[in-house]
């Protein structure tokens, strides 16, 4: 994407590509039957719950003047009619955790006005999101989008890496609370005398423990050993909600003398209570908001309009990875608009806004990923089953596959983006079954599954493809509205096992965010650093040298600490979406002046590039070839888990080795003390043998390598 | 070991063999110098928590009359006793839970007598402990003891189990128990109303958990990527007392208004209060118990004579299995003898016996294979570096390894022993570091580490040995005996933090259990069954169909339930040893009748015999020599983490691959659906390639295999 900013160009050309395809972004994901289900069903409980205990923060930080049903409400709406009319459908919108600590400064900041207090918060907030919207139509129509791809992976990561403290700082501080009296609540109940609240608070350590370790325990459930395949699958689908389930029904076990209030649980009116639906009216009350503070609502709103900039950007452009293989075109301009318009409307209605959100949008994409990797794969398998039976050769057999696999293919709308990246994945099939029957001289007898074993090849070679459509989208949305109905059934969750849930999220936020494992590399034992170089890892990890990482990660961590921190000022806190934006300059001003360009390019790569262990392809393929081994589950699993958002941009699995050890054998031998010297730009020389499909060691150094946005020939 | 019952020849033997090397014994184990604290210690806190926590039960069972004191005391004298005069003093000497079972039957059955009661209880078993001491005294003189070989892998295992199960169901019990009232306080106290109660059980569950999952984490710490080599050592050899400590720690957390009684804690009366120690004159209320009862008594005395036969002589077996490469005899028939004496001593003074624990004694000899490892390894590390520094040749410097080596070895008592397992290790050495420097011509050059990898190549190959001393067994039974001074510390354990170490006990005893194993098999999904096969795994999976291996699974798992059953029926329960010894015909005469003789033979091996995953040997060999790339700390680590006391029998490093995947591949490649047929017979010929050293399908079919003692060319 060029940096134009020529008005309403990105617009254009955004709603230009969008509505090519939408068309088929309804009726691809109808197609898909009830699978389509698995990933709604995810993405729902992903949203829903995080929403629901946001609205849980908020009715205690606004005294009750929001609550889970207008965090909801909001949500669904937005969700909804970004799913009908929005942009890009992979995106998913939300209240998010900067929305809620904005709020709580403005609210904290109009209490204590006479002339607005708590009764005219919500009016001030419909000015707040008037200029919001504004400023977001201003951002929208000048192409401010264009400058995304100046969104490096440094400020993304410091981004997400806020967000798993601000998610965590949330599950200890329920934690903690739960020992205490909660302010709302009267004092004197039973559940409040020293000895029940203290129970209270050590069943909440039990619940949100229970659910914390269950719940990552389950995401793993494809790589058990035990149980069938379907109930592994299942549990590792829908674990998750599955454990909210279990611990909520465990929360109910403790009976006879035990209070009613203990566990707590979630504290929200019904919608249909008397004195909820106060904030719909709240146009009504926005001229009688004074002047000064009509003005004044520009200030926050500059910070909204910023991180919402920021944030809506991000989660869309971490939900279109180029590791995704998207077929159809971005739309950040056309997707800000929007959320101006959304804005609006949720400012007027008195709820608040909903943006796009992380990790929940790339979960999306994960989630059709796999989605896709299964229709594929049942009708390839199925395809080269019938092939077998009837006594095809290998040439017909994959001329077969090859048939099918056009057949699902997403028309291709992008026909140079496709010619790259389609047809790929079974042209390896072709060469491997190929030399296979060349070894065994079986080219044109018929195959057996001796030689093709159907499940596996075809596993190993499927390319990463997403079911691009709406229906997951506008399902998902239509379900967190339907949870502003089933309010009485959501408030039988106990808080701790929400706080167990923030604390989940925050976890499985971490693996993929390089700057999260480069701090977890600075605490590595150096004699066991040379275990990194054994796994998958980032390229720079053989480039940089260590102490280059280091400091670039302590300036990191020094950076991510002070936005932190700033959150923590009670009104000035406000501006912590500014230390975010500042990041941008600073990436391209300042850094460059501390570190080495080159390195600097590798420590924020654009693409999250990853090295295989170090290859030892070579001698080792001679004699045998070695085929990926893991099962589809695993993959799928492996695929799916990294939940921020990153996909590893593997090399062709082909030339792959599937296990580290064989490999630092081979390096043992060459050079034994390797270990220690792992960290030596030496290294980089073996990483010739990469295949092309690794791509860019950038030889411009200090520059801001394009993102891989950028490389989409859609965009001119 | 002939079966040969000629009085007294059993035990003139043992006296004879341990007489030889008792001076080196002492010598050896002080020559360690201050590491022997490390197994020291670590068998200490095996040894003690759970007799503290027996101590507790007893208390509970037997109206107070037996606490921790006199768990404690118990274990302490005879521990000490017998590492000062017993046969083989890696035999760990304990309160067993077995014994706990007895007393508490007794007790149940003492206590509703008229003419027994409560006050005559002790005095009652004090007869019981006479009668019994007789039994043992008979079986040692008449060499009871050379039947041990029929106690095979099935009754050992089962029993295991059995007592794995015991534990588990001591650790639940006293959770639940943390909800209630006990039963020797005053209900009427602050902390027994329901909210502390409530309180109590939750806090109860925090800390039970809290200790089983750290400390499960802990002992994996020598292969965490985190915190230097030092810190993870130290973790991984005194995790477990820290966590103790620091879950202790923990539970001093809450103030305020939390009573004292929250959490429970150890109830034990200090030694010196009053009424504690009631039980050591209990030897002049013998005579008024009355004659029939003295009569009565011989019933309970022969379960318990019969249960310590076996306890003991297993215990004793599991120590000293043919893979540790013991240098030093056994004595199994004179140390039943002293037994005898131990258990007389116990009943006159009115303290329940100790005898051989499970899975300690195991955990000791393991402990200290890890300690003699490390003393040989730093000695021929330093060895080696300093040839190298000397520019010395490969030869010389395996000749100064060499050298090195025999200077630390015990003195071979057993020529012949020694002669097959003794310098093995460094033969291979030389071997390999002759391969290598012949294929890079540099025979007689000086080395330098890039051809001989010190550290790597010496972890390699250092055989297993064991560090056969009395020091580390005579300092953890005097530490035990300290505990009983330390008592009023010890009672700041709270009891929940017991439970969870009872559960971790009864996990750490799993691994290794091939019943438990073969459970496992049974749940593992058909389409996962291979897995087994890619790792180290025992003999019969590749050669017994897995039909036979599920009824044979079934079968044990019946009676095993049938054994933990009549522990729980009231008085008669006190038969259950029976049930354990009635294996031993079951298994000699009724198991042939209903499974295939070879088919037996390999589920009942006497070795833990393991298969490598499916040798890749030969190709992978000629083009580079798979060194085995574990560190050394997992080496370690994994020796010590099966505490069952099974070490893995593996062939020579030198041919084993050390990871699964390429063998899978291998095995893919020359059959790709081997996964199905895995079980098939067809790959036991596979196994043709194992080193001699994996020894012995044995040819006979439905015999029992004289197990690894009868190997052992010392005794006649």
């Amino acid at each position: 994407m060029e940096e134009t900013f020529v008005p309403l160009r990105g617009i254009k050309n955004d709603l230009k590509g969008r509505l090519t395809c939408y068309k088929q972004d309804w009726t691809s994901g109808l197609k898909a039957g009830l699978r389509i289900l698995a990933p709604t069903t995810y993405i729902f409980f992903a949203s829903a719950i995080p929403v629901i205990s946001f609205g849980e923060q908020l009715e205690r930080n606004t005294d009750g003047v929001l609550t889970a049903v207008q965090t909801l409400a909001s949500t669904a709406l937005c969700g909804i009619i970004h799913s009908l009319v929005g942009g890009q459908p992979l995106l998913i919108l939300g209240v998010a955790e900067p929305t809620v600590l904005m709020y709580t400064f403005m609210f904290n900041f109009a209490k204590d006005r006479p002339d607005l207090g708590r009764h005219l918060f919500l009016a001030w907030t419909g000015w707040v999101c008037v200029w919001t919207a504004l400023l977001l139509f201003f951002m929208a129509i000048l192409g401010a989008c264009s400058i995304i791809n100046r969104f490096t992976r440094v400020a993304g990561e410091l981004f997400g890496l806020l967000i798993a403290m601000l998610f965590m700082q949330q599950a200890i501080k329920g934690l903690v609370d739960e020992f205490r009296i909660p302010k709302r609540e009267n004092p004197r109940l039973i559940e409040f005398i020293p000895s029940w609240r203290f129970a209270n608070g050590m069943f909440a350590l039990v619940l949100s423990f229970g659910l914390l370790l269950t719940a990552l325990h389950s995401r793993k459930a494809r790589s058990w050993r035990y149980g069938s395949g379907w109930l592994r699958g299942f549990i590792a689908d829908y674990g998750v909600p599955l454990m909210v389930l279990v611990w909520t029904g465990v929360s109910y076990i403790p009976y006879g003398s035990v209070p009613k209030g203990i566990p707590r649980r979630l504290f929200s009116p019904n919608p249909w209570s008397p004195g909820a639906y106060d904030n719909w009216t709240v146009i009504k009350d926005m001229p009688n908001v004074p002047f000064l503070y009509i003005l004044g609502a520009f200030i926050p709103a500059t910070m909204i309009a910023v991180l919402y900039y920021f944030d809506h950007s991000v989660a869309s452009q971490l939900a279109q990875q180029k590791e995704f293989n998207l077929r159809k075109p971005p739309s950040f301009h056309y997707d800000l608009l929007l959320l101006g318009f959304l804005t609006l409307l949720c400012g007027l209605i008195g709820i608040p806004p909903s943006n796009g959100v992380i990790p929940q949008s790339p979960m999306h994409t994960k989630s059709l990923a796999t989605l896709k990797h299964q229709l594929l794969r049942s009708r390839l398998v199925a395809t080269a089953q019938k092939s077998i039976q009837e006594n095809s050769s290998l040439s017909q057999l994959y001329g077969n596959m090859q048939e099918a696999y056009q057949q699902m293919q997403t028309p291709l709308i992008y026909q140079s983006a496709a010619a790259s990246s389609g047809p790929r994945g079974l042209k390896e099939l072709k060469e491997s079954t190929v030399e296979l029957a060349v070894r065994t001289g079986s080219m044109d007898a018929p195959v057996d599954e001796s030689v093709f074993d159907v499940e596996k090849e075809i596993d190993d070679l499927l390319p990463m493809e997403v079911k691009e459509q709406r229906v997951s989208n506008l399902l998902q949305a239509a379900m967190v509205g339907g949870c502003v109905a089933a309010m009485p059934l959501l408030k039988r969750i106990p808080t701790s096992v929400l706080w167990g849930y923030f604390a989940f999220m925050a976890i499985e936020s971490l693996p993929g965010n390089q700057f999260w494992e480069r701090i977890l590399l600075l605490f590595t034992a150096p004699s066991r650093r040379f275990k990194v170089l054994e796994e998958y890892h980032a390229t720079f990890v053989e480039t940089v040298p260590f102490k280059t990482i280091a400091y670039f990660t302590l300036f990191q961590t020094a950076y991510l600490l002070v936005c932190f921190g700033i959150t923590w000022i009670p009104i000035a806190g406000v501006l912590f979406p500014l230390m975010i934006m500042l990041l941008v300059p600073v990436r391209q001003y300042i850094l460059p002046k501390m570190f080495k360009g080159a390195h600097l390019t590798d420590l924020d790569a654009a693409e999250y590039e990853e090295s295989p262990a170090i290859p030892f392809s070579l001698p080792m393929q001679e004699f045998e070839t070695p085929v990926r081994r893991t099962e589809s589950g695993e993959i799928l699993d492996d695929m799916v888990t990294r939940s921020r958002g990153e996909v590893k941009h593997m090399n062709s699995p082909k030339i792959t080795s599937s296990g580290g050890t064989p490999v630092s054998e081979l390096r043992n031998r060459s050079s034994p003390r390797l270990s220690e010297k792992a960290y030596s730009p030496r290294i980089s020389e073996l990483r010739q043998e990469r295949s092309p499909c690794g791509s860019g060691l950038s030889p411009r150094t200090g520059e801001i390598r394009p993102s891989k946005l950028g490389d989409n020939p859609s965009k001119k």
